[in-house]
């Protein structure tokens, strides 16, 4: 029996080694990802983006070099990662929407639709936003992202049948939108969601753009 | 007789020589800068912008180093030279125009005050976009420049007594109504004035902003 007993117990210490492997790699590959986010942003604070390296990001996250290349391609990546989703979500949301809605009605529900992406994130949107407000060369990268998605929601509307210069505007002024909107979420104080602040500055927007026609 | 003609002759010669240079100073002045712009821009064009340097562009001119420098601190700013007449034109159009005007419509009065800045300077306008286009770093300055434009006007705005967001929102639709309709301007093969198509793309952007306020 003890022999029986002892076979149990090694099987059952490989058997919880096995799950525990199994659950830990379950749970390891998206903690690693934000092990290494909040590592970088910790980092590119305190020594700035320029002073950080790969090494000092995967050793401030325990992880290896190698493991940091597995998900994030540069430095910079770790900043960026998420704006081929939040283009993909914009332009799908764009191609959804009722046809009979007017471009810039369209491009609200666009952008409405991607706060999900961000309201679970604010704090790494706020320190992502604090490091690149330091950095020239991440502004200028951050400027082109946006010009990038202001494109392709142009390329959007003329796909729903806008003509230009209305769907070149009408892209452009959602993208103001949504950046100065972004802003104000994240440097405001009191507690209104994203998607609140969206929809406040696209009525703004509309009111401001209503002076009469000429 | 002859001494007496001589004399006046030589006179004439000295005087000649002395309006002439009178003249010439007058004439050069402008002139040189003038040749210089034309120099730097059809190198820009044949040799890439990172390719040409100062000396190059003196010698195309004619001109030595020495005067590029009494004109331009580099090589770049023979570009962007233009763009602090052109915010100062734009901030003082803004302060000047009727306080009864809707944000949007004082930053269209603002926009059209400027349109003699560069309706005399269209071939200059035309290659210098088309060297920019070319070129990542030439690119994000005139990002930057636009983005400086836009927070001039936003502040102008709040002085004004234009608030938040509507202020930068007017702001940044201002300059992107501004960039659209000078790309048009300068690509578009019809003879309509800058004038004409900020007016158009002003009258377009209201339309477009124009869905129903919810």
């Amino acid at each position: 029996m003890s022999v029986t007993v002892i076979n149990h117990y090694t099987t059952d210490v490989n058997h919880c080694h096995h799950l525990c492997y199994t659950l830990s790699m379950g749970r390891w590959k998206p903690d690693a990802r934000a092990r290494l986010e909040k590592a970088a942003l910790a980092l590119y604070r305190e020594r700035g983006f320029g002073q950080t390296t790969v090494a000092e990001i995967a050793e401030r996250a325990g992880l290896t070099e190698r493991t940091f290349f597995r998900y994030f391609t540069d430095k910079r990546e770790v900043l960026f990662s998420g704006a081929d989703a939040l283009q993909q979500q914009l332009v799908g949301a764009l191609d959804k929407a009722s046809r009979s809605l007017l471009p810039i009605d369209a491009i609200g529900v666009a952008l409405e639709s991607t706060v999900g992406l961000f309201e679970r994130r604010k704090e790494f949107a706020r320190k992502r936003q604090a490091v690149i407000a330091e950095n020239a060369e991440l502004q200028e990268r951050e400027r082109i992202k946006l010009a990038t998605l202001a494109s392709a929601l142009a390329e959007g509307l003329r796909r729903r049948g806008a003509g230009d210069p209305a769907a070149s505007l009408a892209a452009e002024m959602g993208i103001t939108v949504f950046r100065i909107a972004f802003e104000r979420w994240i440097n405001e104080k009191g507690d209104r969601s994203l998607a609140t602040i969206v929809r406040h500055c696209l009525k703004e927007l509309k009111l401001v753009a209503g002076g009469a026609v000429q």
